[in-house]
């Protein structure tokens, strides 16, 4: 099957938006056996749609439409394909439902431009939006189908998981594939993992190893094609085995979710202490649905008072050594622990720039201490130079510490960011 | 002038890599007044380079292609072009000497391959690489241009500044552009923003208006064309004043940033009391360097527990109205305050689901406090459903409410997610 995406919307025209939805659905066709021929972008012009439909569809078997469908006078996906295919445009009963519950239960007044939203081609089907508003639509087109998706990338994520993939299962004969796994790593940079993996990212190598990096993670997506089932799993460990204990999890789990299945297992709770972060572990714990079951709260103290005042880190010790320093951010993670008689804390305190670096602590230099049942472990990272950056690197090299304490594996194992 | 962009790569097809350079030319387009009508990306397939060209040629006054100028049997983008124009493939005299001293310079040894990247069609001219090897190209296809650039961005980025650029400045007539602005709203959803924006929003308006959503923000990009200087900073004043007081920037700026800026220029500082976001507030201000001579920290109080011991909350008001109500969370921007001597405190605590919600507060109903000079005040939200949008809408509602009471604004003006 070959397929091809047209994205619409002036703003990825205008260079104001990146597009990554197409790459997004280019690597999940991919998954499922399916070439792109084609990707294009065009603005909310309606000739112009109507010209791209025409061309790809005349090259591909699956065209994939993703962005305006909105309610805005400039969302015009709806009428472009109805010229296109040649039909009417009417109102889907069912559609017409769903968006008026959604405005309802948020308690919003639905317009009549929201009423658009529930159109579609007279021969086409409505598929739920179970994030927003604008169900996906999907019809046939001389022999091949098409595929209009909302464009907000949240939106787009859900159609594909709730109603695309299942659909491309079915078309291409109803093979369940072997679910890809991806294996997500933290700390650890490129030239260290390549060297583990040796001959196992070798692009002839079956099953294929697709390394992506987001946000510092390593996401390894092991390709389930050219082997067998047996072969694949045992691929798979191996990478997982290669790269331990960097590996954290899978698929979509985060460092928060591991780190909460382990506190929750034991029936233990941690609080934070968040100097150059600012309440940025904290918020990257709420993530996970439920975590007040083992995460009661924490400081956020960017002042020098507040680590003084609501932690008792002594005022001598902050003088002496300087508030990143090992025995402030250790004083800073007992102070917690002590204050909320939680079992864990995780302190953190680094200058995240662009000022207040010296030749003895140079901006990236970042001191994070974990408290837990045993005692105090500390240690000291270089984390780069741009500020978010390094406040991202610390969110997750905190967690990525407690994660090895609470398995017990060293918490000082190497990383590629440790300072010399 | 218009344009159009061929991206060229059998690697951006697959979901292995995102195609960035199309997204980089549109933005830098835009800066010269260029619109681009349309973007495509095709694999390293000759056939399906020459159809596309064809397409894009004549459409576009200005076709700019990236990638497949390597030296690899499958970069194909000279050849095709070749076809295309009905030019023979010449070698370039000059190219090849640059390219000899690039390899010369770091004693690595030129392959018959590397002579390649020195041919271009008979009737172009080839562009000096400032990075790598491959010579940017430049030829006239019927009344209009077009550049060859290589695939690397780095060296893409390095032909626009050398190059591209200076030629589109001369072709243009040497007017400079009037800069774009791109306005910010936050509190109003779209149906709201339509309403207000009215015939500004038409297709045929002038200067033309783009809006985008991003993380529930409005981004209302006014195009600089045609209309002159004046005609266009009057539309966007016209814009901003009919998004007041919503509008809380322009371009990069965040609330985060307006809400510093203003906390400096009064000399105040800071604190935060967070219940649902979990430290979410803290750390998109933190965002901002520079943010300690106004921020002094916060408590991140996920526990009725740490609500009452850290924050002086009366166990009687958790008790009596829960956690989720208007008596505690005043209760804690006033303990914030009061303990750490900040003349300004922004307290929230609300229901992120999915579970905790009830008939009388669903999931989404969020009570948020803002302490000041002048007293507390404080309302209540239905922020959706999705529990990571419920703490980024907290989040940003919280730093718009502090913005209003910094402001003398009414800080119960209504939002689109009154809880009624």
């Amino acid at each position: 099957m070959k397929a091809a995406i047209l994205a619409v919307g002036d703003e990825l025209l205008g260079g104001r938006c990146l597009d990554t939805n197409s790459h997004w659905l280019c690597d999940h066709l991919s998954h499922h056996g399916v070439t792109v021929v084609e990707t294009r972008s065009v603005g909310d012009d309606q000739a112009r749609i109507v010209t791209a439909l025409r061309s790809l569809s005349s090259t591909a078997d699956l065209v994939i439409m993703t962005g305006g469908l909105g309610p805005t006078q400039d969302d015009l996906t709806r009428e472009a394909v109805a010229e296109f295919a040649g039909q009417d445009l009417v109102v889907d009963g069912s559609a017409l439902e769903w968006i008026t519950t959604f405005f309802r239960e948020r308690d919003m007044t639905m317009g009549d431009a929201q009423k658009r939203i529930a159109m579609r081609p007279e021969h086409a089907t409505c598929h739920r939006n179970g994030v927003g508003t604008a169900p996906s639509i999907r019809m046939s087109i001389g022999g091949g189908d098409l595929w209009l998706l909302p464009g907000p990338p949240a939106e787009m994520h859900d159609a594909w998981d709730s109603h695309v993939s299942t659909w491309l299962q079915q078309a291409s004969g109803g093979q369940p594939a072997t679910p890809a796994v991806t294996i997500k790593a933290f700390g650890l940079i490129e030239a260290e993992l390549e060297a583990r993996l040796g001959d196992l990212t070798r692009r002839d190598h079956r099953p294929q190893l697709g390394t992506r990096v987001s946000q510092d993670e390593f996401l390894l997506h092991v390709e389930p094609v050219g082997v067998d089932d047996a072969g694949y799993q045992a691929c798979v460990a191996d990478v997982e085995a290669r790269l331990q204990p960097y590996v954290f999890g899978r698929q979509a789990e985060t460092l928060s979710d591991v780190v909460g299945a382990a506190l929750l297992a034991r029936g233990e709770s941690l609080v934070t202490a968040e100097s150059c972060t600012g309440g940025g572990i904290g918020s990257c714990i709420v993530d996970v649905a439920g975590s007040s079951q083992w995460f009661r709260g924490g400081w956020i103290t960017y002042s020098n008072e507040m680590k003084q005042e609501f932690l008792g880190v002594p005022a001598g010790l902050l003088e002496e050594h300087g508030a990143v320093s090992e025995p402030v951010v250790a004083a800073m993670a007992e102070g917690a622990a002590r204050q909320s008689g939680a079992q864990w804390a995780l302190a953190v305190s680094g200058i995240a720039g662009p000022g207040g670096g010296t030749a003895d602590k140079p901006v990236g230099t970042v001191w994070m201490a974990c408290h837990g049942p045993t005692g105090v472990t500390s240690r000291r990272f270089r984390l780069g130079a741009d500020r978010s950056r390094i406040r991202m690197r610390t969110v997750k090299m905190a967690l990525q510490v407690l994660r090895w304490r609470l398995r017990d594996i060293d918490p000082m194992t190497p990383t590629s960011w440790d300072a010399t």
